[in-house]
């Protein structure tokens, strides 16, 4: 089968053999997404070697595990626990030790014409959200679990930093909880797609100084320079959610956290089924968020893609 | 009347006039204690000059506002509010934008033989608390109010990260909730006050490599190492609370952060009346943390003691 892989810092689709089963559960992926973590894997994040990908939706082939899968269109959760440890045992897989993470850590991913997981980390797409709607559903479940970890509700004034795929979908998610919410961003046409959901954007070119003003700020920038905002942004008491992973070791002005008693929470995934069920109630509609598809076979070429300016989601169709 | 000042980086004890109490209280400093935000300021930390210092206990003279307090013997909360502002009327004054804070920021401090505050700032000492375990509240009030921020149980692992003032101070107001804790340090001799009440104390250079296992992780370093162990210890999932104000802008792994959906939490002050609770009733006993104690007319000499190897908390007497 053919299969987008990182091997040395290069990039290549590549002919390798399918996967073999065990006793997981065999996806034939239909649509994949690119992601940010895709690009910075290439770049060396993370050391990974091997198929990249994990946004997707497929067809499950085989499951000897739960074999009522089969047939079934189905999106997954990316990380696999041991299954055996005390997390896994409290259900918090996401956070075991041993856990091999789908196209990022110790496991081939979703860039391929087929993928294997463990069949509990399958879930069954709704008839009513199509596979380019699905393909969302990873990076929409991660924007919308803020909500587990941050109260945010209708009186709640929450500041997205970053214009970003991630960026967009955490506006987009916390637009389902509060009026009360700007996006700041470099992208003037990045920004449109907020305002095309009334979410108010600011072009940080335009601005001067922000007033410490937000009880939530999501800094999805990644950046040294978007924390450094996220910390102007925030009120005394405030909550900062990091959710760009960042690389390297930025620096970090420590003493305003302390003296402004600020809170920071990392935030990384989401539950599944609230997205699936926001993109099945027509809630959330991402069909402008995908600037390009293009067939695995140019796996390359949609990687080049994707790190353009002005791009949202390139996907890629098995 | 005699001041312990710092004008253009120089310190010295100087003859100023005592301070005119408009609507305020005056209050005649008996003991006070010297903190290493002093120490810091003298180094040229929040730009402050003046009087320093803002551990105190003294007697009210005179106070317009409450004529009730005057011959009481009292501590006080060191932020000033401008006592209009929203947060003032949410009964935050503590984050006002406009505050003064004794010895910090706009307000003559307390290592002089008088000073003011506002009537509301101060706090009846009870009888049972001596001047030099009152002298303490400011101090035990912060590491107390960890509490207000940050669940702590009987069931929750914590550990404490630095062995000056403040992290004893943190590890013994936490040991009144939990006995799952230790306190890491570089000082034996320092780490020994810890032992005497029961705490495990983890000398620094005796240990290799922490598991990330605990619930809570209080960093009061203030160090970029120290904050880099707290990522070592804590859970994923599991809160790191920034007790210290650090200086400049060290770097910081913020990917560890997300990635194991950490929460940070900076921690500034804390209510007066369980830290003087705790004190009268006998929960506390901080006789041993206090190195030496000179008179105000030393107070120079008192600074230079207090930045010594081993010194833990010294005393300014008016």
């Amino acid at each position: 089968m053919k299969a987008l892989r990182v091997a040395n810092g290069e990039l290549s689709v590549a002919e390798v053999d399918r996967p073999s089963v065990g006793d997981e559960a065999l996806v034939r992926v239909t649509t994949s997404g690119i992601c940010n973590t895709d690009l910075e894997i290439v770049r060396g994040y993370a050391g990974f070697e091997g198929t990249i990908g994990h946004e997707f939706v497929g067809v499950v082939e085989e499951s000897s595990g739960k074999p009522d899968l089969v047939g079934k269109r189905v999106v997954g959760e990316i990380n696999a626990g041991c299954g055996k440890c005390e997390r896994c045992n409290n259900n918090d897989s996401r956070h075991c030790n041993n856990r091999t993470v789908l196209g990022i850590k110790g496991r081939d991913g979703a860039h391929a014409e087929y993928l294997t997981l463990p069949a509990r980390n399958l879930i069954e797409v709704p008839a009513g959200v199509a596979d380019e709607q699905a393909v969302f559903v990873e990076p929409l479940a991660a924007a919308i679990g803020i909500t587990e970890q941050v109260e945010v509700g209708p009186d709640t004034s929450v500041a997205v930093i970053g214009d970003g795929k991630l960026g967009l979908l955490c506006a987009f998610a916390m637009s389902l909880r509060t009026q009360n919410l700007i996006i700041v961003g470099k992208h003037e046409e990045k920004l449109e797609l907020a305002e095309a959901r009334d979410i108010e954007a600011v072009w940080l070119p335009t601005i001067g100084k922000f007033d410490p003003v937000f009880d939530v700020v999501i800094e999805a920038s990644g950046s040294e320079s978007g924390f450094a905002l996220a910390l102007d942004m925030v009120k005394p008491r405030g909550k900062i959610v990091l959710k760009s992973t960042f690389s390297g070791k930025p620096p970090w002005e420590a003493w305003r956290v302390v003296v402004d008693e600020i809170t920071i929470v990392g935030s990384r995934c989401g539950r599944f089924e609230p997205a699936l069920k926001a993109l099945n109630d027509g809630k959330i509609d991402l069909a402008d968020m995908i600037s390009a598809r293009m067939p695995l076979s140019r796996g390359v070429e949609a990687m080049a893609e994707a790190r353009k300016k002005g791009v949202v989601k390139v996907l890629l169709k098995m």
